[in-house]
C-alpha cells in the first residue's frame, strides 16, 4: 500500500467555482505495470479502499493487488486528504463530475493513462458511470453497484433533511443526518430481524434500534468532517445523466442492483442498464438478493463477488 | 358540530404517572340519540375530524351525522385541548392503552355506552384496536386504516430520530421532524411524479423537493407543539398487543392496508388480521391501492369509503 497526496493545481468546477491548488489522496495496491483498477468511494469512505471494501478488494480476493494495480482515491469535497471544506473555508459546490475530472487529473499526475475497471457503489458507483460517460477512451469497464444514472427525489429528500440537520447544529446535526442515513441504508426486513421492539441494552434509551442508531451518530460525528458531508451529498443529489448524448460507448457497463435496497431501487438499477443500452453500450443488469438493503455493497461482499468473477470469466 | 372539554378526574397512566385533572378535548356531529361512531385522530390531529377527514366523515358522506352521532376526541398528550405537555409542564409518559382509558371516561361522561363503530388509521388506527381489546363489550366493529397491532422497529427508529430533532431545538428540529415524517408517509413513486428532479419554484432551494419539504415544516411548526409531538410519538413507539390475550372477541375487525405503505407495510396488516383472526375474532383484511404510500388515508378517501361502504352493508 502506498499512500499519496497529488497537486493538480488550479481547478474549474463546473458550476463556476475554482479550487486554487486542489489536492488528491490516493492510496495504491500493487504493482504500477499491472492493469489498472480505479475504485472511488462511496459517501464517507476515503482512498483506503482495504478500509471498506477489504472482503473484495486485496490479496488473494477478487480484486487482487497481486493482479492489478489498485487506486483508491479521495473524492473532491471529502476530509480524507483531497480538498474540501474542512481544508478550504470557501470550499465551492462540485458535481460528480467534478470529482472524476480531477481525479483524471490525479490519474494523469501517476502516469495512468488506462483503466481495466472503475469499480464504484452508490456515489462511488455515479463516478463509475461518470468515468466512463467522460473519459470513454481509458476506461474498458465500469461497474456500478447500488447506483444508477440520476439521483431520485426521495434521495435528494433523505439528503437535503440530513443537511437541514447539520445546518441546525454540525455536530449533533451530523449524528442526526447519519441515522437519517442509516435507515435509507437498510431495510425493514433487518431492522425488524436485528433489533425488533427489543429493550435497549444499556436501557438508555427504550428500545434497542435507538440505541444502535446513536452508536452509529457516534462513530460518525468522530470521523466526518460535517461540511464534507454537506458538500457530497449535494454532489450525489447534483448527478443525472440521464440525458448523456453518447459520444464513445466502448466502455463496457456492468449494472447490479440490490433487492432490498430502497435508495437506489433496483427497478431504477435496471431501467439505467436498458438506458445505456439503448444508446449502444454494452450495458449489463444483475442482481443481488439480500436483505441488507443498499448496505449490501459493504455487508455481502460474497455475492458481490460471485457476480464480479462471472461477469470477468465471461468479459 | 358540539365542542366540548370534559373534565375527567385524576388520571393514572400504565407506566406510573398521574395527571392530576385530565382533560379531554371532544367535537360531536349529529344526535346524541343516534348509533355512536368514534374517530380517534392519527399523530397530528385534533378532536375536529371534518378538519382532516371531511371527506369521510360529514353531511352525505360514508360517516354521515344524519345516521350517526359521530365523536372526535383529541388524544392525551396532544395539543389541540386535550391535557399534554403544551398544558402540563410535567405532563407523563402515555401510552395508547392510556390515550384509549381516557377516552372511555370522556364517552362515560357523554353517556355514550356503545360504540357502532371504532375507526382510526395510523395511530388512530391503534387506539381503535386497542379500544376493541380493553372495552370489548362498548364496541360492535373496529375499523383499522393503515395501522396494525405494533409499532416496527422502522417505525420506531423514525420516531427516534424526529424526537432527536426536537431534542436539539423544539422549534427548528420539529420543522426536520415534520420533513423526516412526510417521507415515511408518502412514497417513492409519488415523489417521482410529484417533484422528480425539477427545480425549487422559488429557487431558494435547487430542487423542487426541497421546497415542498420547506413548505411541510412552515406549516408544521405553526401548528403542533413540539413535545407534544414528542409525548405522541412515544404513545406509538409503544403499541404492542401481539401478546394480548383474547377476553372477549366479540368485536368485529377490519384492518385495510395500503399498497404503497412504507411505514405500515399492508403485509404486516395483513398479518394482524390473519392474526386476530386465529384468536377467534371475527377479523378481515382488505387492501386500498394507491401510490400516495401510508398518506392515502387522507389523500384517497373515496377509496377507503367504497371498502367501507362494501364492509358496512355486508356486516
Amino acid at each position: 500500500m502506498t499512500e499519496t497526496t497529488i497537486e493538480i493545481g488550479p481547478f474549474e468546477c463546473t458550476n463556476g467555482g475554482r479550487i486554487e491548488n486542489a489536492l488528491q489522496r490516493v492510496t495504491t495496491y500493487g504493482d504500477p505495470r499491472s492493469p489498472a483498477v480505479l475504485v472511488p468511494h462511496a459517501l464517507t469512505g476515503s482512498s483506503r479502499i482495504t478500509d471498506w471494501w477489504g472482503d473484495l478488494v486485496g490479496t488473494g480476493k477478487t480484486i487482487d493487488p497481486a493482479r492489478y494495480y489498485i487506486i483508491g482515491i479521495n473524492a473532491l469535497g471529502s476530509c480524507y486528504g483531497s480538498s474540501g471544506p474542512s481544508t478550504d473555508a470557501d470550499f465551492p459546490y462540485v458535481t460528480v463530475r467534478d470529482i472524476v475530472a480531477a481525479q483524471s487529473r490525479a490519474l494523469d499526475a501517476l502516469g495512468v493513462s488506462q483503466l481495466e475497471l472503475v469499480i464504484g457503489a452508490s456515489l462511488g458507483g455515479m463516478q463509475a458511470l461518470q468515468w466512463a460517460i467522460d473519459f470513454p477512451q481509458r476506461v474498458r469497464k465500469a461497474v456500478m453497484v447500488g447506483s444508477h444514472d440520476h439521483q431520485s427525489a426521495m434521495g435528494i429528500a433523505l439528503n437535503a433533511i440530513q443537511r437541514d440537520a447539520v445546518a441546525l447544529d454540525p455536530q449533533k446535526g451530523i449524528r442526526i443526518a447519519r441515522k437519517i442515513a442509516m435507515l435509507s441504508y437498510k431495510s425493514d426486513d433487518l431492522f425488524r430481524e436485528r433489533h425488533g421492539r427489543r429493550a435497549d441494552r444499556k436501557a438508555v434509551h427504550r428500545f434497542d434500534i435507538e440505541g444502535y442508531l446513536e452508536h452509529q451518530g457516534n462513530i460518525f460525528e468522530r470521523r466526518m468532517h460535517p461540511q464534507s458531508y454537506v458538500a457530497l451529498t449535494e454532489a450525489m443529489d447534483s448527478f443525472d445523466v440521464r440525458g448523456a448524448e453518447p459520444v464513445d460507448t466502448s466502455p463496457e457497463l456492468l449494472f447490479i442492483g440490490i433487492g432490498s435496497d430502497w435508495l437506489f431501487l433496483p427497478r431504477d438499477v435496471r431501467a439505467a442498464a436498458e438506458r445505456f443500452a439503448s444508446r449502444g453500450y454494452r450495458s449489463t443488469y444483475r442482481e443481488i438478493e439480500s436483505a441488507h438493503g443498499h448496505d449490501a455493497f459493504l455487508a455481502e461482499p460474497e455475492k458481490l463477488a460471485v457476480l464480479l468473477s462471472q461477469s470477468h470469466s465471461s468479459a
